[in-house]
């Protein structure tokens, strides 16, 4: 792929700190269109093509110009550090349920589908997903499980890119081809993405159809895929395994020790849950009475290092806040499974104040949409009961730019990549989004081609703020109009 | 406009139960295309067109045929029965206020700007809107009041109508022709609307550039629209008036009780808001020391009717959910706005236990949504929150089904329209939309028209209770193909 030069000429918005809207004007100069693309200088009083050409001292045929429109924006692509590529199928499907039977109902024989797993797939040959049984699940079968799988995990990484999502922590599956699969099609897709074969091996835990049947099993297969990912991109920067033991009550005691070396060892990312539920909290205190705690249980494995992502961390002591502050181990906060599986709220300001990083994550299925802007607006609402719950107190609010702020510094820094994404610095990643927002015409009528357009009306008064404002609670994918990670262009709307 | 007969073929999906979800396929057959079109029969054993034709013993030439594709279905119109049409605006725009500062820093400012308003345009004709003022609404000016009222209005119905909501009551503002406007916009587009000129006239409460100054006046100009919406539609069918007092505290005592009046003497139905926010009520109890409580507020100037509609109620007494009960008033939940102002959350369980008739409301722009679709999936969220708030209680749960019931049925018994809407048996208007939804291809594309298609993806081994819960939760204006009011074609994609 070429390494030409890029600008990028309009308006610029990022959210630098939690309540800094930053709204330049100018151009950018982008370092090549390869994956590779970082900014290279930036020029706040060019006006248009002529002006970022001169101050780049470039000639027109040397570089490709993007320009935004009047009523567009550039804005640092969303970093979703939390979500399951192979449930994307039940995204919106999960009835009454809670977390633990949400689990068993839904998602184990959905994951089971996608790709062959477990242990008798692995001893005899035989596809384990529950063909014969009646699972609520597969109805209609006339895919492969490993067709499944591409079929699936082509769609998630589509939309999460129209959506907007330069970078994504996938959770997988057990199966080994289908992780090393999703790896392959996220860097043929030019997404930034981080992938984690799913651990799982406890047997009073996990169905029999879908779990590792030992420690040893379980490290193998670990390793398998992610030697596989690191042979696919060897410099990891685009993409890049994470050790994913599924969360605490799946895994043997030795299994999460033998996970927290292979990260240690191999100097890997991490991603696990914590503390989402409070029969889960529970569950964990039966199957870990030596431990502490939740955060204990990880901690003793060697699993909390600042290279872990723990997702949900609703229901933390003040105690368990405190270790994983020290350890300096990151938050994936979703708030949009939060409140669709009833889990409760989690205290971002609290977990902020105590000076942990936190982030965004759609966590689907779990959560219903691949939408990070959705998980920034769900985040203010969830602040705003949060407020209500705890007597009307205003510092629990999270407002839109502070949300926006999570979904990009916040993912950042929570994917070890603090400084490279989430802004318009010299020497950041070029993972970008273009939004376009619509004006009215005077007659209320947006015209022709209103049907593409979005939901977002401008009438024309609103200032930036507000336009911003407008895009975070009525916008969606058909406000991106392009996206590009590493300079590269991934998607563009026709 | 011509009284063709109509018949639609395909599978009809609707809630005529809060757990029954009603999958039914073959054909019904309209009888006209007038606006006035009512179901004359169906027939659950057609299989297509020629079928259809035959059970309603007609020739092709003599009838329009619909047919939803295999993908699709018709479903009831959903009924928002409570919006403000003047704020649609300002939808996103609230920052981190609550009701009461809400009110005052973004919604009169917006509200006096649509149509020319208040007493001092009434005696002396200049505009009241603060055009050299320093509000933060109005930046740009090019509009006449009613130029930009005109604009608003023919915006909201537009987007309303495309997120099928076929049936909305909204508030207006307190100017006369602009509240007329929207009638005759409503009434040209063919949406099913009650039209309420806002009533607000108390001078504490009240800002001097957005009341009246009296009771007199208040009255006077809620008959003079009154009047006029009667004589646009003299049936009162398709657009009606609704008495609208904005809430307690914006109108003095006497106003309240000769609106009670008005709506009696005139057999009027009425809407206004209740118990929404904590200092709200505390306002309320202030300003209305000689009242049990805010119902009884209501109660005693006559306005708690079989036709009032009484938003949010989030906060009521046992003793007031009694008392509107027995009085059959009607409530809008308004789970978006809720949230999104801190308001807290309405035990919609604990109301409908009570007996009381509930159904759903976006509160635009309280509730930065249009769609009531996104009504629903609020409603299920908020829900569950209750249900955790209350210790895990599943009884306050409210599903997908439940929550298309209150968005149909509900809505069409709190507007009084019980039995005529929010369903498909024989004899009720023919208020209807017809949802697709999109298949993903087994290479995990949807193909060159990707970009227009929403985004609900059907892998293809869902059942229909499944699908419809993937369309509840990311189904949008996409979704919808066609909105028929009264049989009336008023909204087609193209």
């Amino acid at each position: 792929m070429a390494g030409r030069k890029q600008i990028f000429v309009g308006r610029f918005i990022s959210a630098p700190g939690p309540n800094d809207l930053l709204i330049q004007e100018g151009a950018i100069l982008v370092s090549s269109t390869d994956g590779h693309g970082t900014i290279e200088k930036t020029s706040w009083t060019a006006q248009n093509n002529k002006d970022a050409l001169a101050e780049f001292n470039l000639l027109e045929g040397d570089v490709d110009v993007f320009e935004a429109p009047q009523n567009g924006f550039f804005f640092p692509g969303f970093i979703d550090t939390h979500i399951h590529a192979p449930q994307y199928p039940n995204a919106g499907i999960f009835g009454k349920s809670t977390l633990l039977d949400w689990l068993t109902t839904y998602t184990f024989p959905l994951e089971a589908s996608i790709g062959d797993t477990g242990p008798t797939a692995e001893t005899n040959g035989t596809p384990t997903s529950p063909t014969n049984s009646d699972q609520p699940f597969p109805k209609k079968r006339k895919l492969t499980p490993l067709s499944r799988a591409h079929k699936v995990y082509t769609k998630v990484i589509d939309r999460t890119l129209r959506n907007g999502t330069t970078t994504a922590s996938y959770f997988a599956t057990l199966s080994v081809p289908a992780t090393d699969l999703l790896a392959s099609i996220a860097h043929t897709r030019g997404q930034r993405a981080y992938i984690g074969r799913v651990c799982m091996d406890h047997p009073d835990t996990c169905p029999d159809f879908y779990r590792n049947e030992t420690p040893e099993q379980t490290i193998q297969h670990a390793t398998e895929s992610i030697e596989y990912i690191q042979r696919l991109d060897p410099e990891g920067e685009l993409v890049a395994p994470i050790v994913t033991p599924r969360f605490a009550p799946s895994c043997q005691a030795e299994t999460l020790a033998r996970l927290g070396q292979l990260a240690s060892t191999r100097n890997l990312r991490v991603q696990t849950h914590i503390s989402e539920n409070v029969g889960e909290v529970e569950l964990v205190a039966q199957l870990f009475p030596q431990r502490k705690n939740y955060t204990d249980v990880y901690d003793h494995a060697g699993l909390l290092t600042p290279r872990t992502i723990l997702a949900h961390a609703i229901h933390l002591s003040d105690d368990e806040i405190s270790t994983i502050a020290q350890r300096n181990s990151k938050i994936s906060h979703c708030p949009a499974s939060n409140s669709a599986l009833g889990s409760g709220f989690c205290p971002v300001r609290k977990l902020l104040d105590a000076g942990l990083d936190v982030s965004l994550g759609t966590d689907v299925s779990g959560g219903y949409s691949v939408s990070i802007l959705d998980s920034v607006r769900q985040t203010c609402l969830v602040s705003r009961q949060l407020g209500y719950v705890n007597g009307g107190e205003k510092r629990w609010n999270i407002g839109v730019t502070e949300g926006l702020w999570l979904a990009t510094v916040g993912g950042a820094r929570c994917v070890g990549m603090g400084g490279r994404l989430g802004g318009f610095e010299v020497g950041m990643l070029w993972d970008v989004q273009e939004v376009v927002l619509d004006e009215v015409d005077a007659d209320g009528d947006d015209g022709e081609g209103d049907d593409g357009k979005g939901q977002v009306d401008i009438f024309g008064w609103e200032n930036w703020e507000e336009r911003v404002d407008k895009w975070v609670w009525n916008g969606d994918d058909r406000n991106v109009r392009r996206v590009w990670v590493g300079g590269r262009l991934v998607h563009e709307r026709r």
